[in-house]
């Protein structure tokens, strides 16, 4: 499926919405609709379950968005954290200069490591032309902050300027102390952190694929420095496992390591997956040596070392970062999903093959005839949802009924009937296979909740 | 417990730490620790699994915190959102004047309906004194915007302002026909949101009470006009009942409708909780009319009728909205839960007695021999991890750890001992009674799973 014939699809189905829509939308930002808010807080659960809940030396957190603004000095945003763009004088249009050159050339040339000078020559000997209007009528190329500017102003005249994040780590390294006193962590251990970033994104998105404001799933594992690289590359190996046991196929997944790294780094490396717009970066698992923790020692002036208990070694710990984008994924399991397949019959179905913990319902519940049936069935819909999301549907025919829920990936689909009101007995039809096998209605819950473990 | 040294105290256990504190802190931001993002995460999903979850009629969304500004015009942000602010000249810090007048009155005198002119002269008949530096010497009072604003610039030399949302529950109203459209929902239903609000308070937030930005947890639900007082109650009984069956004691709660209500609104009421600051708000409940709906099709230029497929009438919904603060909900059960309690031997313990669906940890793995009984107690955590938050802990002697459990709100207590080495048999600890039973290992799980239901 095209990227375009899926934003269709979501929005057709209640997974996204265009932000904003009735207001003409919002370059780059999409509202999760209501099966949509289900699919992306499972995939939040089910990494939350696996590297929070599962391994007994990662905490959580969740800082806030809105922090000191010192921290994005230390952090080199305030300083670096910029986009080479390029404004088109005709239509006054705004580019990234390196996105211009890298779709011009297919990909053959990377604007990388190229300067500013470098890149307009390219344009220029090259004649690149606007992509909106076609124009030839290039501004200079100026870097552009890639970081939301806002304000506070708790002191008269005071202009105190800060951001929204634009990446979530930091939350962790100010709290590296906090975390591991009250917890009483020793070294080797990990915070991870959900939450939402921010970056004033220019170019387009491609969908969820780049939005202005974005959901991290990450961690940092503060280690010894000697641990560092056995550190890294596990958290490669449980990376990758853990995008395979949500669904993505191995075929469509790579590991790329990075080329260029920046200078405190010891060694970078993605995992990709094939989008519909080729091979781009699901997540990164970073070696970021002890630049993070020296930097805010540096400019918070606070000593950031661990003191080991058993050696009595002071140190600062080398920190691998491992950093997942939920929407990128969530854009990643629904691109992987869906299918269109024929029956036996001729005709054709849509289907969103989610993994069952993944399913936005675990379950729909529907009375085959409306006036007999809607009774029973809201009983049954009162019992299942207590214990798992679940749906209830009674328009349409149940062929059709069927369709929608294959669509949005319901992998379970009950039935009331006749058979129901007299004998307790419903029909559960499985998503993937179509068989139907009859169940008393006691046994649903057990029956649902051994399928849906992840 | 006061509420400093409930600050103190969340520091301490990992609950909350303060905002960037490393950089001296960022005043009315907080970061969630360990066992706090626990908490609240906990928090949330019992309220969507109470009011969405097992709504059939309920329809969750995640909107983008960045939308079109048109939004915040039509809602009337723009124009009204603000507070009435001075500076003290001489410490220059900045204070809400009706919170001085206020403060000043303990709370006698409410300066809701007064001018700003009014207000200057009670300031200044009374001597009210700056609470910062005691010093008499005020601005004039202006009126200081409540939102965040930052800018987007897609378009060369043009100065987009946008804003960070001051509530969530525009995200809901802009996406009322693609969700009805999507679900092919009927009228009455609810469309539901948890996410992050901002606001540009200045004044002193008395901990999670008030923050820059804070979580909502909210449902709008649309209904026709003759249903809207039977919504506006039953949401009034249910969202009492909510806070009552997450463990806040009746007496800490009441009802308090609003003296003065927005031209739009019809009625509008509070539950409070008594904090220790007070009788505070917890959660809203508003009957706000067709005022949204009617204001975003008039901006917009969108018909956001709905038609009702059984009468073909066309119609705005009247709009019930009930909505919680997360963090403020969590404060409430922080204050409510906590206890010091004298022991048989004379000994003090602090609990904190959380509800087990909101606890952080749901069982805490203890070995009672750090050296004999870790690797046991290693693989009981890895048992019990897989289906519940489960912590470990083999620093310190046994009676040590169960009080730091106890503070932390852990309901149970799992000890490996020698008699799990032999006959796996484990010890379960009660946090409230302090009563200590025995357990076959595979009896654990499911014997856990009864108690943290809700």
């Amino acid at each position: 499926m095209k990227m375009e014939e899926l934003v269709n699809y979501c929005k057709q189905y209640g997974f996204v919405f265009p932000g904003s829509e009735i207001y003409g939308g919002f370059a780059n930002t999409w509202d999760f609709g209501p099966v949509g808010v289900e699919l992306k807080n499972n995939v939040k659960k089910c990494w939350w379950k696996r590297f929070v809940q599962e391994d007994s030396k990662t905490y959580g957190v969740d800082a806030a968005i809105l922090m000191n603004p010192k921290i994005w000095a230390a952090s080199g945003h305030i300083d670096s954290f910029s986009d080479p763009k390029m404004d088109c004088k005709k239509c006054k249009q705004r580019f990234r200069a390196d996105n211009l050159i890298e779709e011009y050339s297919k990909g053959v040339v990377s604007a990388e490591g190229m300067t500013n000078e470098e890149m307009m020559k390219y344009i220029n000997d090259n004649h690149i032309v606007c992509p909106n209007c076609h124009g030839f009528n290039w501004s200079d190329i100026r870097q552009f902050k890639l970081m939301f500017e806002t304000s506070r102003g708790t002191v008269e005249g005071e202009k105190d300027t800060v951001y929204l994040r634009p990446e979530t780590c930091q939350g962790e390294y100010v709290n590296f102390l906090n975390v591991q006193r009250s917890m009483r962590a020793k070294v080797p251990f990990a915070i991870a952190q959900i939450g939402k970033s921010f970056r004033n994104e220019i170019t387009p998105g491609n969908f969820l694929f780049r939005t202005i404001e974005f959901e991290q799933m990450e961690l940092q594992k503060f280690c010894k420095d000697a641990q560092a690289m056995d550190v890294f590359n596990d958290y490669k190996k449980r990376a990758l496992q853990f995008v395979e046991d949500l669904g993505l196929s191995s075929d469509k997944l790579r590991f790329h390591d990075h080329d260029k790294l920046a200078h405190y780094a010891k060694c970078a490396c993605d995992i990709q997956y094939q989008f519909p717009i080729g091979w781009e970066e699901l997540n990164g698992i970073h070696h970021r040596g002890t630049w993070d923790l020296s930097r805010h020692s540096e400019y918070s002036g606070e000593k950031l070392e661990y003191l080991d208990p058993d050696t009595n070694e002071k140190y600062l710990p080398t920190i691998i970062e491992y950093s997942i984008g939920a929407d990128r994924l969530t854009l990643a399991l629904l691109c992987e999903g869906y299918q269109k397949e024929k029956l036996a019959d001729g005709s054709e179905r849509e289907v969103m093959h989610l993994l069952p913990a993944l399913a936005p319902y675990k379950v729909a519940v529907l009375p085959l005839i409306k006036k007999n049936h809607s009774a029973k069935a809201m009983e049954v819909f009162n019992l299942l949802s207590k214990n798992f999301s679940t749906t209830y549907d009674e328009t349409a025919n149940i062929g059709k009924r069927y369709r929608r829920e294959d669509a949005i990936g319901t992998p379970f689909c009950v039935t009331i009937d006749d058979n129901t009101l007299t004998s307790n007995m419903v029909t559960i039809r499985d998503r993937d296979t179509m068989e139907q096998i009859s169940l008393r209605i006691e046994d649903v819950v057990p029956y649902i909740e051994e399928k849906i473990k992840f």
